[in-house]
């Protein structure tokens, strides 16, 4: 998917929302534990309930890995299943010297037909650039992330500038905006401007809306750019509305309030 | 294995080697592609030959990926092959928010039997503290790396020291010099005594001599402490230093220069 056909899918949907695949089978209906194959199971149940209320779906690797091979099947099913219309957001944070990476790349990019992935900056260009050679897929880097970890190295001031912004100018002149994107955390909208200052036309994979406590309000206020710039990811704040039998429904229920929110959103740019 | 379990396996080996394995099934002897599990096979040959020259074997988990479903069993067949008195080390380069970190501890501590894995430390202590709770078992995170881009990020000066030397010492806290190591690059040599004198404890797992250049002398010289504290990895160098029907021996053959070597330094400690 192109930086356009994003934006267009993003108009037609009126949504800019992703959807966090974090699929643990201790937070499923138990019901669907008799299943051959639950994690699929679920997850095919969830998109075929909102598919049409959001824009890409987040699976999160941690949650197959953790079961081995019977893991990567669902996985592979899962990102199957993800329908046109929707980015396969990998998100696996993987981030290695370049001829490791250029497996990570074949490997999700290839062999498992992700669109996109989430990529860790520490280890500079050469974790990234391998990723930037498939055309029409994405590299999502860690910019500044949700958690409470953010705050102990992604604020140090070298030259006057954090880190997290280091990481923005210098790994924006490796790739552009057609094919970069960057993880910006919704637990900190005070920074959203400052960092549209150094990418202004880049989207923002923005998680922690939901469950991590962020607003959409306000990363919309800061975040938002003529192109959208914004998917906002919810995992468990939609897919574990509920752990009954109406688990579908419940979750398409928490996916439409976001969707209605950014409708709203969306009638500022367009 | 223990801190002092490890330091007695060195001293038993005469060796701190550590052999990764980069198992990539086009570099692997041809001979093996007719086998039902090719990078299995090959593995399995290498271990077979090497063993006793070793502490350590360290699949780079990028190269199972990119096989999909198919290398996850290899990694799982090899990592179960791996003979007791040799650290099963995943080098996975993880790193995400607490309950994502929390899976991928299961995935490769419980789930894949893994001893050690290595991760990335950009988002801050709740991407590494969940792999701490696992009583016996390693964290590596990574220090100062052997890629080119170890240059754009890791060396910003912030109150007059390095991000690496902030991630050393600030990790350290963390855990222990029994639960946690650092990757530090042999293409760094100049750095290790600095390195040595924020961890001078830990182990330092220290890939890049071989195919990425560096010295085991310059590395042993200031990276050497009372209890070893090295583990000096060599992947390529060793595991495709033929890949005739003779690929087994010559990898014995790479790996035994490297334990001479090691059994030698290991004289200025015992």
């Amino acid at each position: 998917m192109t930086y356009n056909q994003l934006f267009q899918t993003i108009l037609e949907k009126r949504s800019f929302l992703s959807i966090g695949l974090d699929t643990d089978l201790t937070r499923i209906p138990p019901h669907l534990l008799d299943t051959e194959d639950p994690i699929f199971e679920f997850n095919k149940a969830i998109i075929d309930a909102t598919h049409d209320l959001c824009v890409a779906y987040k699976p999160n690797i941690a949650f197959y890995e953790a079961y081995g091979v019977e893991g990567w099947k669902s996985l592979e099913k899962t990102i199957n299943y993800i329908p046109k219309g929707c980015l396969k957001l990998a998100d696996a944070k993987r981030g290695d010297i370049g001829n490791t990476t250029k497996m990570y790349a074949e490997a999700f990019f290839n062999k498992l037909g992700c669109d996109a992935i989430t990529v860790a900056p520490y280890m500079g260009i050469d974790s990234v650039s391998p990723f930037l050679e498939y055309p029409g897929k994405w590299t999502v880097i860690l910019g500044l992330t949700s958690n409470k970890g953010s705050q102990d190295f992604q604020f140090l001031q070298s030259d006057d500038k954090e880190l997290y912004k280091h990481v923005l100018s210098k790994s924006s002149q490796w790739g552009t905006a057609h094919n970069t994107m960057y993880v910006v955390g919704a637990t900190h909208p005070e920074n959203f401007k400052e960092i549209r200052d150094i990418v202004p036309d880049h989207f923002l994979l923005v998680p922690g809306v939901g469950a991590q406590g962020g607003s959409l309000e306000e990363v919309a206020k800061y975040g938002l750019n003529k192109s959208c710039g914004l998917l906002v990811n919810s995992s468990r704040g939609i897919i574990y509305k509920s752990n009954g039998k109406d688990f579908a429904a419940a979750a398409r229920s928490a996916a439409l309030e976001l969707q209605t929110q950014m409708d709203q959103i969306l009638n500022q740019i367009s």
